[in-house]
């Protein structure tokens, strides 16, 4: 017996008839989100490695490669497997692994596509080294450096440069640059701040180049970067890649900070839900909780009907597991019953955790669904 | 070319071979939880329908009811499949739903298995008697009621008995009973408060249920209740069937709430994570963030090391999307390099959306794996 629930959509359904809650691209806002980004770094000459985690999908990461990226990042090494399955040809992970089950998915990669990986303790570049020789492949290797965040990365120069001995010293390893994210800076809200906080965080990468540059090693990437900061990271002069992923969809978190002159994203990811039961007053309850909305970053931002909808504004005040409560900011002692049924595109506070509930994005222009695409990283989180 | 990351585990592995991060059941833990709820509910002549959204997955729903459960709850139509598919011949979708994917799922499934959906406005009991006429099923239909929680569920007697009649008139759907289901009070910490609120909650649907039996309709079944209550509500003679989840798993959220003297459930449920960076005093930095844990009622409350560990004590203290923050408790200028590679097991703050992260459930005893479990509804929230 096949007994598996039906598709959400197919292409050319309207959007009425999309089965609730989907993840949805407006591809309007995220091909013009996609164009400026690679526009910005060519003008910039720096390169684009958008980073993979934020939208998880091999359809975008072509997109993405077909628009002038160099390749994509990943941050964990499962989550490599499905574009490299794609045929994205140059990938870096850009975060620290350690383990015989990690080492095994690091060369087998590496026997398939470009591959480049973080590295901040001298255990694992010996490791990594003994396992890419046993399994004959060459893996590029780019220590990472603390640039403020105090997560992972190195502290010191020495430690560094003890790195950098220890990857010399492996013949299947290649010393390649370094890494320096700032994840915390990211989201600052004032556009100052943020710019003053980037350029102490590119700063710190700079020292650490210089430090290698006087001892004859030239780092030939230095790659960081996220959506809030690349406009400094770019002008900085000490980048020359950027990593940024949130772009593509600007959340709400996102959508609230500051930006600058160059900076003008479009929100283009949406969860679309239903309203399936609204028996009090001024309140409508809908079908999208914590398990299609992930609310680290707060509850979505904005509550937009399609079609007519409801006359009130409403805002969404909570999630419980499978249900979220939408508020109407007025008219309180309405009587919403006819709202069952209604449609609600729900803005998401944080995207990258958001897409990791989905199987696959509903893509639509206007009111109509254009493609379905399969969101096959989703849930790689080894 | 096939190209996909290798399983986490396979039985017979030790823990200290899985990948990480992975969704781990202690089975020991596991089975005294799944055991005790069986005999409370016996002892107290209710029926035992356990919420399936919990745990989503078609393996431990056959043991729930090889245990005695009558069936079990569904939140949604979607995911309810694997249920059906897997033979649970009897499943409660506790919630409303609306649109026609919805109504065709709910005839599809009524044609696989005994069907009980909840109803709380009369256009659904509509919508709903006509698909399963068309489709030649019958459904049960339980109104829901609001115990007080004040999200679904009619507010009045007159709307129920509006429900009662509409339901009445359809010649495909069968009036059940009700469904009295109070999420908001299932945390309450304090066990005298939590008895109070449930007794309210049981007030409100005896109300109900007198108010049908004074016009001749018999309330074959009273539905509700969750982990928090179900000692209450067992006793309460109101209920005639309980509905709940977290019990299996006892997550650290409700671990932290009082319990009464029939109520000990052990914590089952845990993530298993590697320290992959540790460059800073004080600090180590694990592989599982906010893809791998839901945080909306908190961070991991304990980190327990796998084998030997740290000496010190660790608290999670941040998430972010791919990495988690250990802060030593105490010897917060002690170096921790050593501690990269070494492993912890997490407990979540909340069972349901965590699981909902995963694909499959890593189930060990002592130091081994013996199964692995897929979590078949994993995303299905439709």
């Amino acid at each position: 017996m096949t007994l598996a629930p039906p598709p959400a959509a197919r292409a050319g359904d309207s959007l009425a008839s999309v089965a609730t809650p989907s993840l949805m691209i407006d591809l309007d806002a995220f091909d013009a989100n996609l164009a400026a980004m690679s526009a910005f770094a060519a003008r910039h000459g720096v390169a684009l490695r958008p980073h993979a985690k934020a939208h998880k999908c091999s359809e975008i990461a072509k997109r993405q490669v077909g628009a002038g990226a160099v390749g994509v990042c990943c941050q964990k090494l499962s989550e490599a497997y499905p574009f490299a399955a794609a045929g994205i040809a140059s990938i870096h992970v850009s975060n620290e692994f350690v383990g015989a089950d990690k080492l095994a998915m690091a060369v087998e990669l590496a026997s398939h596509v470009h591959l480049s990986v973080c590295v901040d303790a001298l255990p694992q570049v010996q490791a990594l080294g003994d396992a890419a020789a046993r399994a004959g492949v060459t893996i590029d290797v780019l220590p990472e450096v603390d640039a403020g965040q105090h997560r992972c990365g190195v502290t010191s120069e020495d430690a560094l440069l003890a790195l950098v001995d220890g990857i010399a010293a492996q013949s299947a390893l290649r010393f390649a640059g370094l890494q320096a994210y700032h994840g915390g800076i990211q989201h600052v809200a004032d556009w100052i701040a943020r710019k003053a906080e980037a350029s102490r965080a590119a700063d710190i990468a700079a020292r650490y180049v210089r430090a290698l540059d006087v001892r004859g090693v030239r780092c030939g990437i230095v790659t960081g970067g996220g959506t809030g900061t690349v406009e400094f990271d770019a002008a900085s002069g000490v980048f020359t890649e950027l990593q940024p992923g949130s772009y593509l969809f600007m959340d709400g978190d996102y959508g609230g900070i500051g930006w600058g002159g160059e900076m003008r994203w479009r929100h283009s990811l949406f969860v679309l839900s239903t309203v399936m039961s609204a028996t009090r007053p001024g309140m409508a309850v809908c079908d999208v909780g914590l398990k299609g909305l992930a609310v680290d970053s707060g509850l979505p931002r904005s509550v937009n009907w399609l079609g007519a909808g409801a006359k009130a504004t409403f805002s969404y005040i909570s999630a419980n597991d499978e249900h979220g409560m939408l508020q109407a900011q007025h008219d309180a002692e309405g009587d919403f019953a006819d709202l069952v049924g209604k449609r609600v595109l729900l803005l998401p506070g944080h995207c990258d955790p958001t897409v990791n509930l989905y199987d696959e994005y509903v893509c639509y222009r206007g009111e109509r669904v254009t493609d379905i695409w399969p969101i096959d990283a989703r849930g790689l989180s080894r």
